[in-house]
């Protein structure tokens, strides 16, 4: 065991895009875990959009990551010391523990993995926190009735490709709009989408609604909101009558002066979905995951069914190294990645 | 009875805001009601703010009036021929029969008033479809629970009147907002609003907002959206995580462009909109009274001994005589009614 642990620090909030040095590597002593504490070893570590959202200090979901504090992250872990009787060294862990290689918790709120079940990656990944959203925003908010069309942006993504299988499973023509012709080719052929939709290759949000026009004939019941930006532009006035919107990201947005919160030049987008929102009667749900922990059984009882069944697939795109974290984050940004993100910041059985 | 007939169609669409060469009084001979139909005569005339959208081409919940055709509007009348053993004559009766002294009408969908339960013109107001919306938006879609604080828009018109003060019989905190310090004072005085403020006093959305938040300290639960606008604008960033909108109208907005449906200038107020959806998990909802129509029985169960007891008022501002609709509705556009609009077409017991 090193007696060195590493973690990456937020070293500045960015202006706009994040860049590079908004992120500083520090070294410090593996510390001791205290009195009913545990000591972790990270193996994988997640990134998500919504961590762009912490590096901001205006108000979010929850606190800011203060500058010089640990960037926050999901990770799977594993026991290598507990002072706590619920966990045994060799446990597979998954909780916050941060962009870290090390870290002391005190157990609560941590969830045993078991390695068993399916590869302990998809803990953070299709069997974690970006499954569990796309299970309650599809099933609880998005509320889908069989035959109904689909439609979902950030289509190959972590959360996306999970609502998009979710959706072909529960009897949707599904639809996604996803970056580039490679993504757009794998959610049809891999995952089973009806059509998807590449919006680099849509010159404006026009050209994308007469796309999206004419692969939903029967109209949009449901948008699966993560972008924001052209795709929402595109989609909203295509949504039927009773449409539901569960808003989970606005990826696009999120560079915006203060995570969307500044001046925006115009044309003011807002009266026309404000109309459309009234006459067509929809229903736009805003939703975080961590409100809805308990349907976490719910979810568990049906998804790891159907990955064993080969009907639900997941990809990963994996940056090798605590060090490749914040560059594989600001790709994430910008769509780099292929399914779910995924930082190996120590080998499995090492 | 006299020979003729007078009704007001519709001469030509506005572009903007409606004028009064928008409308053409037309007289023809009063007609027969055929087979199985009624021959009713106007007593009452309703105006809304919805049928500013009836005046458009583009797609709202229902077609638009045809250029030509008699403008669209709810009504209360005296059945005065009836060839339909439903009816007899003197009946008092609602239905959509629009701008004119008579009308001939198989008599589906057309309901009976008691008019031993209140005034009939109640009929088309507080106990009628103003009154039904008020009660499904705050009840179905604000789910309002005792303590919550209600913001509501318009709030001296005949829906904001009745959505507040049904909100202050369900235990809610309620904040109306208003054009004008006469409104403000009867919302407080007479309607019971823990206080009401005058939009037209506020020289921008930030003023609005300033004032909103300090008769808010609670934050906002519920906001019934009547109006769009600096309104809306002034007071989405103020919601309480979890808080719930019902979209009712946007009366503010009605005359862009094809009903909000133009390029409007910016700044873009779509993101920031949309990110408060998000990290608040609003629950934002159009609707349309005619979906509801199912709510008709419970609310006519509870909202009248509501008005019996005092608890639940509300005023009328009466214009004399068809001729007089169409500027009575042009007014009602700029705020110029006082609770719900009516036109006395003809005299009861006349």
């Amino acid at each position: 065991m090193p007696d060195e642990m590493r973690r990456i620090v937020l070293a500045s909030r960015p202006s706009g895009a994040p860049a590079l040095d908004n992120f500083r590597l520090e070294t410090a002593p593996i510390p001791e875990p205290g009195g009913g504490e545990i000591l972790v070893k990270v193996l994988w570590l997640s990134l998500d959009p919504y961590m762009r959202g912490r590096m901001d200090a205006s108000k979010s979901y929850a606190a800011a990551v203060e500058v010089g504090g640990t960037m926050e992250g999901g990770a799977v872990a594993e026991v290598i010391r507990s002072n706590n009787p619920k966990f045994i060294i060799g446990d597979i862990v998954n909780a916050q523990f941060g962009w870290t290689t090390h870290a002391v918790h005190t157990g609560q709120g941590v969830r045993k993995i078991d390695p068993a079940l399916a590869p302990i990656s998809t803990a953070v990944g299709v069997l974690g926190m970006p499954g569990l959203t796309a299970y309650v925003g599809l099933l609880d908010h998005g509320r889908p009735q069989p035959g109904e069309t689909l439609v979902v942006s950030a289509a190959t993504g972590a959360v996306g490709s999970v609502v998009g299988q979710l959706g072909k499973i529960h009897g949707l023509r599904v639809v996604g709009v996803a970056g580039g012709a490679e993504k757009c080719a794998y959610a049809v052929e891999e995952l089973g989408f009806d059509a998807c939709l590449d919006h680099r290759a849509a010159p404006d949000a026009k050209a994308l609604r007469a796309e999206l026009a004419a692969a939903c004939p029967g109209g949009v019941d449901i948008y699966y909101e993560n972008v924001g930006g052209k795709t929402l532009e595109a989609v909203y006035p295509l949504i039927n009558v009773g449409g539901r919107i569960p808003v989970c990201g606005m990826i696009s947005w999120y560079n915006l002066g203060g995570l969307g919160m500044g001046a925006v030049d115009g044309p003011d987008r807002l009266p026309k979905l404000w109309r459309t929102v009234l006459v067509n009667r929809l229903s736009v749900r805003g939703f975080i995951v961590t409100d809805h922990y308990d349907r976490f059984p719910a979810f568990l009882s049906e998804v790891p069914g159907h990955i064993r069944d080969g009907r639900l697939k997941y990809r990963e795109t994996i940056a090798e190294g605590l060090d490749a974290a914040p560059e594989a984050f600001l790709a994430l940004l910008k769509g780099g990645n292929f399914g779910k993100q995924l930082v190996r910041v120590a080998a499995e059985n090492a």
